[in-house]
């Protein structure tokens, strides 16, 4: 008996109006909220401020489209081989949101939340505290073997032209915190401990500026997931009209070369 | 050697630079474009008006969530099984975007879609015209048996409160064309013909905005699909601090009835 | 309340007993049916004779694999960016069963089905009579401008290697039927009312043996995605191993071409 | 250059002829090799013994089906959203074949190898000597506070049907080896050491019996979700025609209740 219960706070719905987050959709949400703040308030169940949505506007952009990434090339050939199913070619490209490809920006905001988190009180830390608390992370990273998340690009070799532009966003809207702080000092530090300089990237910076933004790091993921979705309509937008798979396929099945067994 | 060329408008990126749509992502795009924005310009390569944009963007918060559709319900039991996978669990959501209940937006701008571009020119038409139009569609479906989409609705079934809401954005925003125009004109002349009055839905509503907003009607079940990708992030945020889909299994384990087989 | 009521005939148990189809799972399922014959058993609720599923098993085995198709490629691909998670490349590779690649098999089973069970009673049907059928059936076609399904291969330009095999097995297992004699007819009568000859190809001619085997047409998809299943374990098997999709990402990434906008 | 080179051994083409896994698929394959066994070959690109090929299918046929779980409600609820993409509904249904519910086969057969490849020398041990092995494992997960994966069964609360009847299998197939030894160990010795005894499950059972039927432990998610494909083929055939997914939706509608805010 008491299983039959299935609360949310998303929504409800009568004859006669549909109710969203608490607020009645056709006379305060309509034409009055944009996609993007809806997105962020479904995520949270809170509204943002006018500087948080500003700031996570910019991260879905900067993460909505990567080219012919991997993920590119399975939504568009799987449209080819079933143009019927906008959706399944939408979700097979999602489906490879997986830890290697979008998963930089999740890590790095869970990554830096830890380590934040773990900090008493950071709201007085000067530039040299951050240096010194990334002095200390860097250094574990390094004794233990591990990669820190969202530092180098395979192309961005030297510098990744998304983190000038979205720091400086971040500081127009007062949303510059903790994460993006400790971020910024490992970017200073990790040099002279690593023996080489890595640029942070894009997708490690939106990590953390989601992150200061207020919205949960452990959800990071939906987020790229929902950028990239609107790159991926264009994918298939463009694939409609000058399609790419055919060339790939071709590319592919002609070159392939047959071989003897090699799992065993 | 022809076949290895892989074109595309969409981006492009060297050592130094990000170029999306033909602009400079870190100077022109970051913090100048919203996220709904760039949803419409990657779709069509073409940057929408400011009225386009705000009636696209009302129409995305129109189709983003619709409570505990089958398709939340599918996404929450896939998260359930697979908490380590967020990607699979909103591809399941996305892949029941399909004729049934995602299907209605694109149906409907579709049909209008095809009666709007087979007149020789609407520019003129008066609502007087316009309804002659529409006793023609409806007689025809009528004589035909086949249903009108976009009409009639199980929830609200004298009115759906999004109609009157994005109708006044669509004057409001100057994008109220010839779809709009002539689906509404549907829903003036079909109960003498039919003999009862269904309601125009939101659904159907949307799919007519957004091809007067510019938006091909080919494409619009992929913007349906966008919109639900932000409710389903909406749906898993929630599952994870207050799951449904234990009860739900339950519900339906602890129902279950054996039967003899019913296939033969 | 009445709503309660979740019927099924595949399967129960208890603390002590699990039942699949009305039998004892464990003294009388496992060790004594095959994988194939549970499948046929699951999708018909009917156990077969061992001639429909020696037939039933043979298609399945030619529906397998088909080298790397998109769908190949897509599962793969997918597996380069999300290695975390092998069910999600697996359902990208189904999610390419649409109705250009893996809907021949369905199409064309549905298509010999609609015609034989429009005829009042085929079982004295010479060869001549299958014929004079098929002479309607593609006369009709070609009137109306519609392709016939199940012919003409892009590689088996004369002849589909399979065809003679599948033919023989259901021959020897005596499940040669009303669809295989009609899809044959269709192969010797249509080059003249087309003036070319087309090739009978084993999608199609596995659409008609299964028919013939007594399995449902319109379920027939889902028996080339469970073929197509072993297929993709079997290529991402192999991606583990001696993986291709970081090189068909690297052609595809370097032979990018950045162009104008093409949609409008 | 080097790039353009995709090998693989799985099959192969050319106007007259089929070659699948090196052997020509028409006069060797079909009809010579059932379902179970080209999906054994796919996968490790090496024929079973027929020992070994018994064992393979009946852990299939064990893991095909569980009833009315998560995945089948995700699947049907797909289906019915989508019914036009059983491509869709299928990849659905699998999605959830991750960490929670089909995991447990992988999870227990990667355990299981990398305790036994960790030994010298196994091929002389006798059942005390496995209980040795099995005290020190299970002495260790208690100390580390980790779950032993194979245990427990929410409705099987004392003894799993599928054990004994898959352990019978594997003597007489003669494919008993050490991931079963010492699966059966821990269960022996498990109680005396945390104080409880919780039963071997058949997800745990199938993995340990695949890694002593020869295939690869990182592949066994792929064979359960390969077994449940034709678990969810029957799923969807019964839906179509007696379908629970609308009093599914109509229960979790009808009792949704709404909520303030709860992430906040």
């Amino acid at each position: 008996m008491s299983d039959r219960h299935y609360p949310t706070a998303i929504g409800t719905s009568d004859a006669t109006s549909i109710s969203l987050l608490g607020h009645d959709l056709a006379s305060e949400v309509l034409g009055k909220v944009s996609f993007g703040e809806l997105a962020y308030w479904l995520a949270t169940q809170r509204r943002p401020s006018p500087g948080q949505l500003r700031m996570f506007e910019a991260v879905l952009v900067s993460l909505a489209d990567h080219g012919f990434t991997p993920t590119a090339i399975a939504a568009r050939m799987t449209y080819y081989s079933a143009p019927d199913s906008l959706q399944g070619a939408i979700a097979a490209g999602l489906l490879g949101g997986g830890s290697r490809f979008l998963g930089v920006t999740e890590d790095t905001g869970v990554f830096l939340h830890g380590i934040v988190t773990a900090q008493e009180d950071t709201s007085a830390f000067t530039e040299s505290d951050w240096d010194d608390l990334a002095r200390t992370v860097v250094h574990s990273a390094k004794a233990e073997g591990r990669k820190l998340p969202g530092l180098g690009h395979p192309v961005h070799k030297h510098a990744d032209p998304r983190i000038p532009a979205l720091l400086e966003i971040a500081r127009e809207t007062e949303t510059y915190g903790p994460h993006l702080a400790l971020f910024e000092a490992i970017g200073r530090v990790h040099p002279d401990i690593l023996g080489r300089t890595l640029p942070l990237n894009g997708a490690g910076m939106g990590g953390a500026a989601l992150a200061d933004a207020g919205l949960p790091v452990d959800l990071l993921r939906g987020f790229a997931l929902l950028a990239r979705t609107a790159g991926l309509v264009g994918h298939l937008a463009e694939e409609r009209v000058r399609p790419v798979a055919p060339a790939i396929y071709a590319e592919v099945d002609r070159n392939a070369v047959y071989t003897e067994p090699v799992l065993d």
